[in-house]
């Protein structure tokens, strides 16, 4: 078995090493480069770890790996266009970089590279079938969840189970997809590939709601992003639609006349919008809700039929992962 | 063995009747509308062709055909994105009738759906995995081919060579692919493989080549596309390369001169270089490449090692597509 740090070496490395078409230069220079950005590498971490539950060869599925890292990076490609988002992870987005037909073309050509990756791992053997299954739950999943949140900007009336819908396809679906294909690719029984599927997919919701509360609440010199992103466009967060139901009289009126506003300073939007939070306690609302589902998560791992001892660096990851204050 | 016509009647059939998730309804219509908008169904009719050679129950394979047909009405949606068109089959295109993101996300969704189709298409059986490959090599080939395709609009020293492996990788790729996979899953070995694809390849430079002189020389009320758009764009085809290293003296010294002018009457400019083509004699030089194009193609079909007869749908087919005035 190997550690976190071990396994994003390993797929660091991998990534590095990877050998694209030579020509045309225009189309894959854009590619090498959001994989070179670097990132957390979870997806890809948390299938090799679900692999190492039951198997040692890691190597037999770097390139299942690999491909779902190159879909998540697609992703962020095209959904940084569609948002005109102009920097990742300090970077220029690549439809700055270069243009914008560059990051649809290119951003194409990584989805089919990811499938190529996926399909032509002929050491996958037989189990590779069905692990291309949760690999397509997974990418078009994804898809769904990024049209619900597009559709989501120019709605009010977005309920709760909504946003816990959304961020599942969005977020938390490549999570619980990665550790089912490890462990489908392992030959692991479908009640294990299923216990670690709900683990990926309660962690992964559990992570959202801290990154909105994080966006919220967390220190700006270690969270990464600016404070207050979701309150200053709107965006319908599990606090957000919480607050509205809860607040009434002046603070709920105060909440939607600042959510109507078209003209404002920033920082009084996010600092009002914040006081009103803090007067309905969405906080600790949020904060036990993540505990709540961070539990269901660990009991989902729980079920799952290797030895305890061998659980401990997926429990340390989600720990990590929740724990985390950036 | 069935005619092109009930192929396309079938291959029309599946499309209509497929499910798509029911929800969210606006990644799926736009995907709907790019299919139902007809356009000859070329790639999976060939791919139930070449199947046809060997078996009869294309019915097996029908999701690899759609998936084929799918991913091309993917590149066309995001085609037209890149280009700005506004309109295709007489219709609007997706970035017109809706808007630019939902062409991105639906066509995203599109390429995965047609992956979906094609990698979970358990009845193919064992064929399917060199199957995969050869969609995975046109997949990417294709994207290969519209960046060179789009790198060549701010080139004026584009070779013969290649624009000839452009339209290679840009259109003949999908057909050779068609034929191959067609072939591969009915089990064929791999020298009639080869040969199709051969035959597919040859039969798509041929047929890129007419579209181009049709771009020229066809006839306004037939042709479906108006005339001399390739000539206003200064689109480096067979035709526009050949002209410029044949011309001399006035004839290239004007040719080059309409290249460079950022203003002109359209019309003049078409008649004007049409009328140095006539002069070079380009349209009988084209002719003569395509011709010789379309030779090789039905020698590398007459390699094929089924029975003659079963080979006349295929014939009849490059004739059609090659014959057509329209």
């Amino acid at each position: 078995m190997n550690s976190q740090a071990e396994l994003i070496a390993i797929v660091n490395q991998y990534i590095e090493k990877m050998q694209y078409n030579p020509q045309p230069e225009g189309l894959y220079a854009p590619i090498k480069y959001v994989l070179s950005l670097g990132g957390k590498r979870i997806r890809p971490v948390l299938m090799l770890m679900a692999y190492n539950l039951y198997k040692d060869d890691i190597q037999t599925i770097m390139p299942n790996a690999i491909a779902l890292e190159t879909y998540h990076n697609f992703t962020l490609l095209h959904d940084d266009l569609m948002d005109k988002a102009d920097m990742r992870r300090g970077n220029p987005t690549v439809h700055k970089k270069w243009d914008e037909n560059t990051a649809i073309l290119s951003g194409d050509a990584m989805l089919i590279i990811a499938y190529q990756l996926f399909s032509e791992n002929q050491k996958a053997g037989t189990n590779l079938i069905k692990a291309m299954q949760t690999f397509n739950e997974a990418t078009l999943g994804v898809c769904d969840g990024q049209q619900y949140d597009v559709e989501f900007e120019s709605r009010n009336d977005v309920k709760e189970e909504e946003y816990m819908e959304m961020i599942r396809l969005k977020t938390s679906l490549l999570l619980a997809c990665a550790l089912k294909i490890g462990a489908q690719l392992a030959g692991a029984d479908e009640e294990d590939c299923n216990n670690l599927y709900l683990f990926g997919e309660k962690m992964g919701l559990a992570f959202q709601l801290q990154d909105d509360l994080l966006d919220v609440y967390g220190n700006p010199a270690v969270f990464g992003k600016k404070i207050g992103g979701d309150i200053l466009c709107n965006k319908k967060t599990f606090m957000l639609i919480n607050a509205l139901n809860i607040a009434t009289g002046e603070d709920k009126a105060q909440l939607e006349s600042w959510i109507r506003k078209k003209e404002y300073n920033p920082q009084e939007k996010i600092q009002a919008v914040t006081t009103i939070y803090d007067k309905v306690g969405i906080k600790s609302i949020c904060q036990q809700k993540i505990e709540e589902i961070f539990e269901q998560s660990l009991q989902y791992l729980g079920k799952v039929k290797v030895e305890e001892s061998k659980k401990e660096g997926l429990k340390l990851f989600a720990n990590n992962l929740l724990k985390r204050n950036k």
